[in-house]
């Protein structure tokens, strides 16, 4: 978050008036894994160890945190990452990266359409009253407090199925924000079968296929779902929940799993 | 857009309810420039010709639609273009993808912040009343129609100074909307000098980076500024309008082009 000075203007005055903002930072954050470039993604410069860890995981690169063997944030928004020996990077880029350049409908980086009908199901078959949802998401606001001052940035939280919040993150980007907020659970050890995620961003193919990789059996969103993301929750056994807002959601795949 | 079977719960009945609601579609786009993958962009499929000659445009690789020779839109999402024989490609890729692999904040395809004292300065003086500008993030909604059913895309226009509607786009992508209605603005032959455009999303460093390629003098947006988007408006001598919403605006660059 940056002060700037910037001029408002009121068509009910018709007056110019300069005034001190809060504007959301976004700076480039370069990932080495092995010693190699791996990717730059532009991002909220903080939470960043949480950023690295939850990408790899989220996009499949790696399986759980014990293969990481060494995390290294540097200054100026570098991570060097050692994985453990045993891990093959070469063939699980290749595995998760066919295309050569991909632009996303709004970030990310793989192509989800690539993976209908390919995923392991979730068969966690926790279940969550629809009020604890509900509040999960009306919470995103309470606790986000750059979302509050710029309105720049997407909000992510992991809950406890009875709502306990574990993790929470903000960044420019909403799949940043999922990946700060997978990261930093998985760094605590959290249980992805137990737990859901509320975010502010829309539900797009890209964003389920990340919750969709470390198993977390919910994903709710203030924000509408895509079809893309419809059909890789549907395909994953995920349940997929858009407009949680006020009183109301839209419950678009496996509404077993909530409690009315 | 699409017609799905979703479950509505709402807290004051305890009822879970089945619907049938639109939602957005999200489909691959593949680019070909000279037999060669360019580029797979995930977006909104329609208007995928003006989606190509305007991400090209945005992103530098064509410097003006006199460059195409030829755009086949393909069934299935592909398009191929051909480049007129003086524009080497290869030159033009290099100057602009300097990266080997980059995740924006929320998609397009170039890090910005490499931009910040390179870009040549807009010199346009044209001026837009206040109220113009408000009106074109009004109508916004009123003639966005999937926007309105699905609450899952985003929506670019480009006006001409005296509020005149050029070009409109949707999709699930910022990014796409933007160069969708820039490209259908180039393919009519519309002056950008003496334009602006207005679109839903926010105003991070990249879609700045577009507009000001194009020589788009003011930017204005329902949503935030980040600070990339503001650093390269200032560099690039751009207009740069956030939350403009009812009777107000934030200008964050040269407000000498408003009128109160």
């Amino acid at each position: 978050m940056r002060k700037v000075e910037i001029v408002k203007f009121d068509l009910s005055s018709r007056k110019f008036e300069t005034f001190e903002d809060c504007v959301a930072e976004e700076k480039p954050f370069h990932i080495f894994i092995n010693k190699k470039h791996y990717v730059t993604i532009l991002c909220s410069p903080s939470n960043l160890k949480e950023l690295a860890v939850g990408h790899l995981l989220s996009e499949g690169i790696a399986k759980s945190t014990a293969e990481f063997e060494e995390i290294q944030i540097k200054a100026e928004g570098t991570c060097k990452i050692k994985l453990k020996q045993n891990v093959n990077l070469e063939e699980r880029i290749k595995l998760f990266k066919p295309f050569s350049r991909i632009i996303l409908s709004a970030c990310g980086s793989t192509s989800p359409h690539q993976y209908v009908g390919k995923l392991p199901k979730i068969t966690s078959n926790v279940q969550v009253k629809a009020e604890v949802i509900l509040e999960s998401a009306r919470r995103l606001n309470a606790i986000a407090e750059t979302f509050r001052k710029t309105g720049g940035v997407h909000i992510a939280a992991i809950y406890k199925t009875d709502g306990t919040l574990l993790a929470f993150a903000e960044d420019v980007g909403r799949h940043n924000a999922v990946d700060k907020a997978i990261g930093a659970s998985a760094l605590n050890k959290v249980n992805f079968a137990e737990c859901f995620l509320t975010l502010s961003g829309r539900l797009s193919g890209d964003i389920v296929l990340k919750a969709a990789r470390v198993k977390i059996p919910i994903l709710a969103s203030l924000a509408a779902a895509i079809d893309s993301g419809i059909a890789l929750a549907k395909d994953a056994g995920l349940t997929l929940i858009g407009f949680a807002r006020g009183k109301r959601m839209n419950i678009y795949t496996f509404p077993e799993r909530i409690l009315s």
